[in-house]
């Protein structure tokens, strides 16, 4: 007989990606434990996300303020825009530090097998954009699966005939990779691609 | 530039058993884009757990009454203390619906290595709860682990002298085991509790 407040509890937290009912009972576990150092915080972060973050209407991106704060930055160039599927692939960009221009978050890609369409992604919105004055460049930076590459093509078909520059993200051997466990597919695009050193 | 909200919760959700930072990124994406069926929930069953979980002074379970929906249900059997490591364990007994009888949980293990003595786990209580005069019988259900069978131990010492039953949970072949996959150990204890057919 377990109270039914854990059992709705660990019944939520398992439908968290990556929990499943076992480790949702941990986490419980753990949360009732340590009630003031992480249930208590847990319970007022959790709160103020449902209260506070909004997707962005320009962007698409999640954050506390509408337009986003990476929307809102003057210091970011805003000749850039880089198409990203998720908010999850906009917060690796921005762990890289490489990248300070603005961003497009389309919400998913283009999949005839799921029913997605270009209507239920945010390229509208993107065409919209890419049109303003101050846009000069719209980097693609879709996942290098089928759906990814089809998004990406699908978007730049749509800007074909702007004066835009449209790029993807290059090809090649990863930082760290050795030649001997790459698909054929990564080592022909690093050949193809190859840079004067 | 990820919102402060967001970066608080990710850090507060990789403290959960389970979860590391990018699993943690990967919830709280599922938790923003499932506000009204996932976060809002959320946030108030954990609200409900903050404020109503409590551990019962009895038998050292979690719930929201103390002493808890076990110790207080008269239709369980009053003779019976299973004694058992952790909240997880006393979880894992009521799937079963095997066990009708009252439990009492220790909270851990003995354990030289890492400082954890009789009087940093609930003993005290138990033998004091196991002099009550319809208590008729222990069941030392703690872990097949060194810890876990050291600390048994340990218990049945402190209530020798009692005129209690004292048993522990059957050691041997588990349900769907194949005996080819079974550790020496295991297989020699099922060997030596073989039982009548």
């Amino acid at each position: 007989m377990i109270s039914p407040e854990i059992e709705r509890l660990i019944e939520l937290l398992s439908k968290l990606p990556g929990l499943g009912p076992r480790s949702a009972r941990r986490a419980v576990l753990a949360l009732i434990r340590r009630r003031e150092t992480l249930l208590v915080p847990l319970v007022r972060t959790l709160t103020e996300t449902a209260n506070l973050i909004q997707n962005c209407a320009t962007c698409g991106n999640i954050d506390s303020r509408n337009p986003c704060s990476i929307c809102l930055d003057l210091s970011r160039d805003k000749t850039l825009i880089c198409v990203v599927e998720d908010v999850s692939d906009l917060w690796a960009l921005e762990r890289t530090h490489a990248y300070k221009g603005g961003y497009h978050v389309l919400g998913g890609t283009l999949s005839a097998l799921d029913g997605v369409t270009p209507e239920d992604l945010r390229i509208t919105e993107l065409v919209v954009r890419a049109n303003e004055p101050e846009v000069k460049e719209i980097i693609l930076a879709t996942s290098l699966t089928v759906e990814g590459q089809s998004t990406a093509h699908y978007i730049a078909d749509r800007l074909d005939g702007s004066a835009l520059s449209i790029s993807g993200l290059a090809q090649g051997v990863p930082v760290g990779g050795e030649l001997d466990f790459l698909d054929d597919g990564t080592l022909s695009a690093a050949l193809k691609q190859r840079q004067p050193i």
